[in-house]
């Protein structure tokens, strides 16, 4: 008596939708669906007023139909997981939420004169020059005008969205910049491996990959710094926090910090500023598509402390997706995130 | 630097509602809007396409805006927490996610000819003749034409959404019928009690309240049936299971269980019965408004097994609460669920 | 930079043994060393004072040594472990912490004239009538006489504790007797699946196998009575709980069922009987060799509840097969337990 | 039916001890005895070998007995818990596992000619001249030498041990120090409080006390070095890291840094260095008296990395004052730990 995955049914199956999906909708694809980006993507897009889901690919689950695997209802529930989608499918835009190695495979079948917008969620494009690094709240105008978006991988969104503004208003002094980083388990992907396995990772917390993570080139290459990063492994099930210890300019105090990321986030819709004395958990942004900022409230030896935090599979992936989905076809950006 | 309580800001702060909310919106009122359920509840209405929250309550957050607390943007976000309402306030409906004995307190203030659609969470009403049991996917008629609704215990509904097409189609023989429950710590209240501390409750599980639970009376009213009740913990959040084990008339074998069940629930929206040979968990129905129900393969000794999982504060309380509200005010049952 | 996996090092690894082991130790083999129940079992025997492990098998972790994986210190930490062990071996004792299947290839090779004791984990010699079905507190004279032990399941240990003085006392009527059983993910063995992952089992909780579990024979042939039993999955990485609905004979009441098992276990130093009033959790039990039984306060519908906990690779697994070791060789019985 | 406390029944409550305390032992006392460190400083004296428990002391258990709180066997576990321990009993040592503020009203009491030994495991005199400060693998001579010991905290034995060979070695350039700390809940004491209710706390993670954390100053102190350090919560009940990012003199390599650790602590029998490739998880130090150090295999700009793990309530608080008894008695450093 096999029990359905805990990610199932988070719908109601027998439901027709409320809201009739309308005559203008934008068609995409996903490939990669299986996977916990995917998944999220699948469930994301299928409720989303201005988009059709027509194909979604997966080995793994091959036949079976969204409803079966999601809990999905309305018509994305009724598609079938196809093994690949051919490439000459017509679609407003499509997903790779693919392995790197995979997406360097899948991609080029789709790339032609007149081609969807392509979003691939993997490392593999994010330093080609082909491709807009779709961190979003960054790139509007560059993703409104490509046909080939790169979204940022997880731990460098979080990064990213916590330094940049200080990076670009020349707060930061030369010296080491610390980012200690910390993500719940689904940032390993959906592997069956020995580590990953309950017993292993209930009760437990380590670093992992110290020195040579694959997101280190590109968040030095966006940051256009270097960074030391360490990522551990925490015993929950999502949500990223990256701790940051920043050189500041002589005489610059941490109310500058936070004075600087106030002024750029204001009106930013998904990412959110913590007040001050206020900080910032996992907890409270998981299942979210928001980014949560916090600055220590003091300097030391000249370094002050960042925190910033995100769903690994929201903001690190999916839903981020999905704001650049609407940027790119011209869909308010929040569009199917609130 | 305090932290973000963990159930903040699951919603962007800085953005305007996508849905312009219409002109005839029904006003409703919540009081005992910090508590668990509560909370939720502000969370659903907040979404809810057809209601337009205009006062909440609660003495612990009173001044504080539903933003600040809760992370909700938008019109509902800017509400603050008052104390308590004025019953004079011109609302459709004002629901009760208070305690007991709170609720006896302030049921009565807001009764009077014209009134509001009361809808009370707790145990205050549920044997009360001048309210209806809002078990919803069966007292539809009965709810719509009230304005006293008193919303089902988590556990009840769980275990009546699982027996009570069986008993009703005289498929049980006389016999006790046990029901050995599981729920996540949400379903002990919003408490801060030493038995509630994470360092108690992480990798523990036991029984509680043993013989004297104060949902044993309002099932075995509603079952019209003896029941052998044991409630216990689980370390998750949230997520209720209940096991049943109920003697079937001679010759009844799981297949028919299972067909009763199927005939009854083909058409309801958010109750899902699972396929033969796949079972339940609590992981598939936290965060859904959906009811799941699974029949065991075998029987044995007479005695069928039947499975029924909810998330303890949604179809166990606040969604629920929401299906009554719609059914109450005559809006589609499943508006701002799904 | 690969994590030691988190069962490591739970001894200090440079340390010399403070007891100087004595002349007249007994030597032991361990087979399947590498599996949850072997892990336990080497760490048990490395701080029993009268034992000595001359061999440790496992085809995972061959070559390498029980220092390196365990962090065990002195003799025992130097051994390595061997694809297999010869069964020409000069030993007292040979544990089987193998899969059924390969005791089944294991034990005939140790079979023979002047044996050591052998004792085997797995449910392969359960019902062999050559062996002896080794409950502990149960079976204390023929273990002591005989070569061949089989260790009870874990389940059925925890089950047995609580049922069989009641059912040997003549207080049970006949009727169903309800077993529904809740276990820790190690329970599941080290299985490297899908469904064993942190991202399934953390929040979640289910029944599993219903209808068809493995040690459901195994318990009615010891109790000799029919048991409707229902495992489910707890997300906690050890422990056990079963709770117990049995239909007393008439008259009888919670107090004699609390009186019989106070009677019975008085003396034991491994089952403890809750006070009247007190519950029982796998948080109490968890890392220890001892079983605990609390009764309900009230019998309903001529039913009584009799709950029982253990740490399944505990009392569920090693230290039960320790208690037997001791038993076999002459050794007192918790010796290397408390 | 209240369930009893997860920490309880560790022990065999009926069993008779195994090992016979001899006429020698020494005797102590514990004031403070149901706070956390408390408990288990109970657990591990009641197995001494060498040491007698004589008075236990705590207000909250007051009356009631060792074995009925603990669950612990034999003479330890008839004690009961007094209010308060007279000062004029006959021992030779007594613990204090108190708050600072009740550490400073109950400490001078005990002052006098000929006193006991004192072990104070709050901050309370861990700056006092008249005191030791027992990092015991740094001041061996020193506690053997004195009446007087101020046990370290947590976070701050983790870091020493990482860092103080590699300062003493005039291995680190000058910088800042950055020190990156995470903790399991019980790190936070036994409070009764919201941020510690299980629903908080699971799936959670965030820092706290940023820039003011209570340790900042021992650990400057016995550094004498500046830190950022900075505390974080992590949802497991025990266990705590340290990521330490630590300026290098010029061209001085990863390499160096793990053989200055691995030549200090090769004979140490409480401090493992992780081999080279090895990280350290706190899952691999819970449950034990080790402290367990890595190092990273990288040096980047300048930087190299030292992870450090303890188990906090063990090493981080009650193993460490039982090495700091056995070195101030005369006993075997590690004697009752292993």
């Amino acid at each position: 008596m096999p029990v359905l995955p805990i990610w199932a049914y988070h719908f109601a199956p027998n439901v027709s939708h409320g809201t009739q999906k309308g005559m203008d909708m934008k068609r995409v694809a996903i490939c990669g669906a299986s996977g916990y980006s995917g998944m999220e993507l699948t469930r994301l897009l299928a409720r989303h007023p201005g988009v059709e889901v027509v194909a979604v690919a997966s080995g793994r689950w091959s036949g079976q139909s969204v409803r079966e695997r999601l809990g999905i209802p309305g018509p994305t529930g009724e598609l079938r997981y196809q093994p690949t989608i051919d490439p000459a499918t017509e679609v407003d835009a499509t997903f790779f939420a693919t392995p790197a190695d995979a997406s360097q495979e899948l991609v080029p079948t789709w790339q032609r004169e007149g081609q969807p917008v392509l979003i691939d969620l993997s490392n593999a494009y994010r330093a080609d020059e082909g491709w807009v690094y779709g961190l979003a709240e960054y790139a509007r105008e560059q993703v409104a005008a490509t046909k080939q978006v790169a979204n940022p991988g997880c731990y460098p969104t979080a990064t990213q969205l916590g330094l940049l503004p200080l990076i670009r208003a020349g707060l930061l002094a030369s010296g080491p910049i610390i980012v200690d980083a910390k993500s719940g388990v689904t940032g390993a992907g959906r592997k069956v491996s020995d580590t990953l396995l309950f017993n292993e990772l209930a009760d437990n917390h380590y670093p992992y990959r110290v020195g040579h993570h694959q997101h280190v080139p590109e968040l030095e290459r966006q940051l256009e710094r270097e960074v030391i990063f360490t990522p551990h492994l925490i015993p929950a099930r999502r949500g990223l926090l990256v701790s940051c210890y920043v050189p500041l300019q002589a005489g610059k105090s941490a109310d500058d910090v936070r004075a600087c990321l106030a002024e750029r986030y204001a009106k930013e819709p998904l990412v959110n500023l913590a007040e001050p004395g206020d900080t910032v958990g996992i907890g409270s942004v998981a299942h979210t598509p928001t980014c949560r900022v916090a600055v220590g409230p003091t300097v030391k030896q000249g370094y002050a402390r960042v925190f910033s935090s995100i769903d690994n599979l929201l903001k690190g992936a999916a839903s981020q997706a999905v704001q650049n989905l609407n940027l790119s076809l011209g869909l308010p950006e929040t569009q199917g995130l609130m």
